[in-house]
């Protein structure tokens, strides 16, 4: 009984994805103004329906106690009606955004008369999980097959009635619109072992984004069989320099940590210059008590602030996303750049600081995917660096680093036009 | 005992690469001018120490019989005067591209003043595995400094004499010139466990390259805990359009698969258009014979070619690496496309046609790294696209596809400068 069961959510992952597949194929021809055409399609008829998305919602909504979600997961899991105008008008931004298919990246004509350009093109078929937000899966979709990507969305259990209500007005769309109804798919078991299959069917899928917690990233990453977009977590720090601007300082800090303490651009750890340390640290505790943080701390530190208490090793190297903030004191620039390259998520780091010299050595041997001057951590998002819309952030180096929107589902071929040329 | 020696080769492996993620920081932080001066001062050396290169050289030549090499692959192995000469002139030829690093790829100024800048920067530590040409070691080993990278190289057993001396020269001209030592190491053991044990440590390596047969690949892939830049084999195609050229396709075809039969952008596999067969393929059945060429083909072929046997399914797939063809005949320019997505190993598919809808729709949809148009396949390469030098070839599409030279080693880091920026 359970092999049969076992066959068959192997068949349903291998269907989901060889038409996944097919989809991507079609797709790879498709104009521009088809996919916007969709997109925008998409948008009217969810504005349409949302008193049925809403009803789906509502269907959601009553299970999540069940499911033991906080206030604050089901507040983000309900659509109301202005979240499902948002929703509407998010596709729209993404129809407006240039296409990045076809892109001629660069090109050449050799000595020869071979005429070289290296265009742009879809990756083929992504897969992408993620938890609650109903919200995600009209994003992440739109994000896929404006790329000209077919994707397939596995949500969470606690958003399936919402989710699955957005994936069919936009399939309906699709079929208005001349788009492949499977370029957009949704998972429709909450069979945990449906993910392990997906991720062994390297030859229909060609990357996978997993967003969640760090345990999910981790099964995905040690079981994917293809390529994965992803950031573990996010240690992000910022470094106060001896001639840091004390006043800026701080007002960047209090934004980074206290702006929004849950996300993975937020500040978790704090490196100061020790010849600053005793005028600055005061000032900074003061500030950050009145948001309640507490602060973990080297020697120095307890020695300066009073309230601190001491950090453990594995302090430099935690993801709080709430309220504590680790700070620890050291001698040089090149410390810091040590300190941070040693414990540092390779998310997002900063440094304060007036000197030019300091912030472009800083910028150049800092290994992080954002390195910034004098501002906050936060700003490390698409939207805010001017990408549009956003899939994920990656951490690693390979293929794409930082916030990932439409040109990062993408990569190019080599096209070469000759007149019968021969290699001599 | 046996335990002791894998503690022993785990701990080497270890340092190799832990001191070539040292090398890597330090590199990450020098100017081009030191790196393009090391690159001549190791031609320099190299030449003047033609004489012990070549004595080296001939211990390895000496074991050659032992490890059982054929004639063609001593006369790879063999340095003569005049190939030092070339790893030389080769070194200078990296020294003389542009600087990979540094490159600001994009950047704009945000609405709120912020500055974002998209910086090319090295990966880090290249995991180098290849065969038995010494001129590879000093090849790799300049364009990975070059962009950046700290390198470890695996040769082959078969060279270890003279890329030992290729890379003691070019540690000593590092020394010279202010270059970390470490940025090229050559693993000193021929144990096969090694490889098993680099594959291991992605905290130090960020990607590995293997160039080699199908299987070395093979395992690579299925070991490697970082990310492979590789492609298995190149079953290329030519597609023959209806209104091909007939003597144009004719001299290209005999290009693509009889310049150099070995390659992995020689020709394997021909799509004739049925309503060109006829007239076509006893034309160049003559051709190919002149070169013994031994066709496989379906009935349709058997039948206009009496010489040719029957191709099986496998043939399809198959990468000869040697005179034969396998050639099938389509009936319409969706069916030839098809086909190719179908058996294709996606390096490099062509096609002869006169008609240019049928060139534009072969082009968008054939899903390989290079996509050809009235030339030969053998133009697949670094050296003929204009990259300057070439590290491998890429069958994948996540991060770089096609031949990859200084850029493909390299990724990206956002640089974001403020004034104290904070987000609301």
């Amino acid at each position: 009984m359970a092999a049969a069961i076992e066959i068959e959510l192997a068949s349903y992952c291998a269907s989901v994805s060889s038409r996944a597949r097919a989809a991507s194929q079609l797709l790879a021809g498709l104009s521009g103004d088809i996919k916007n055409r969709w997109l925008i399609e998409s948008a009217r008829q969810i504005e349409q329906a949302s008193t049925q998305i809403a009803a789906a919602n509502a269907v959601d909504l009553a299970n999540a106690p069940q499911y033991g979600l906080t206030d604050a997961e089901i507040d983000r899991l309900k659509l109301t009606p202005d979240r499902i105008l948002q929703i509407a008008s998010g596709l729209r931004e993404i129809a407006s955004l240039p296409d990045p298919v076809g892109e001629v990246i660069e090109g050449s004509t050799r000595p020869n008369g071979l005429q070289i350009s290296k265009i742009r093109v879809p990756l083929g078929v992504v897969f992408f999980i993620y938890e609650s937000r109903p919200n995600v899966t009209a994003d992440a979709a739109g994000i896929a097959v404006k790329s000209g990507n077919a994707i397939i969305l596995r949500g969470g259990k606690e958003a399936s009635h919402s989710s699955q209500a957005i994936v069919e007005i936009m399939q309906s769309a699709a079929v208005d619109c001349g788009v492949p109804v499977d370029a957009v798919q949704l998972v429709n078991t909450t069979d945990r072992e449906a993910v392990g299959q997906f991720l062994k069917l390297s030859q229909w899928i060609d990357l996978v984004i997993p967003r969640g917690g760090e345990s999910l990233i981790r099964r995905v990453v040690a079981e994917a069989t293809m390529p994965v977009l992803k950031h573990y977590d996010g240690n992000c720090h910022i470094f106060v320099d001896r001639n840091a601007d004390v006043e800026m300082s701080i007002r960047v800090i209090e934004n980074a940590k206290c702006q929004r303490m849950g996300v993975c651009n937020a500040l978790e750890s704090l490196v100061v210059h020790a010849d600053l340390a005793d005028r600055f640290l005061p000032l900074l505790a003061k500030k950050l008590a009145s948001h309640s943080i507490e602060i973990r701390g080297d020697e120095e530190v307890q020695r300066l602030i009073p309230t601190a208490i001491a950090a453990t090793e594995s302090d430099w190297s935690r993801e709080y996303l709430g309220p504590i903030l680790s700070i620890c004191v050291v001698n040089s620039l090149d410390a810091a750049i040590e300190h941070i390259n040693k414990y540092s998520s390779r998310h997002t780091d900063a440094i304060m600081t007036t000197d030019l010299a300091a912030a472009r050595r800083f910028v150049t041997l800092v290994d992080s995917a954002a390195v910034v001057v004098n501002a906050s951590t936060r700003f490390n998002d698409g939207g805010q660096l001017g990408l549009g819309a956003e899939i994920g952030i990656s951490t690693d180096k390979f293929h794409a680093r930082g916030p990932c929107g439409l040109r990062e589902l993408t990569t190019y071929k080599y096209v070469i036009y000759g007149d019968g040329h021969i290699r001599n």
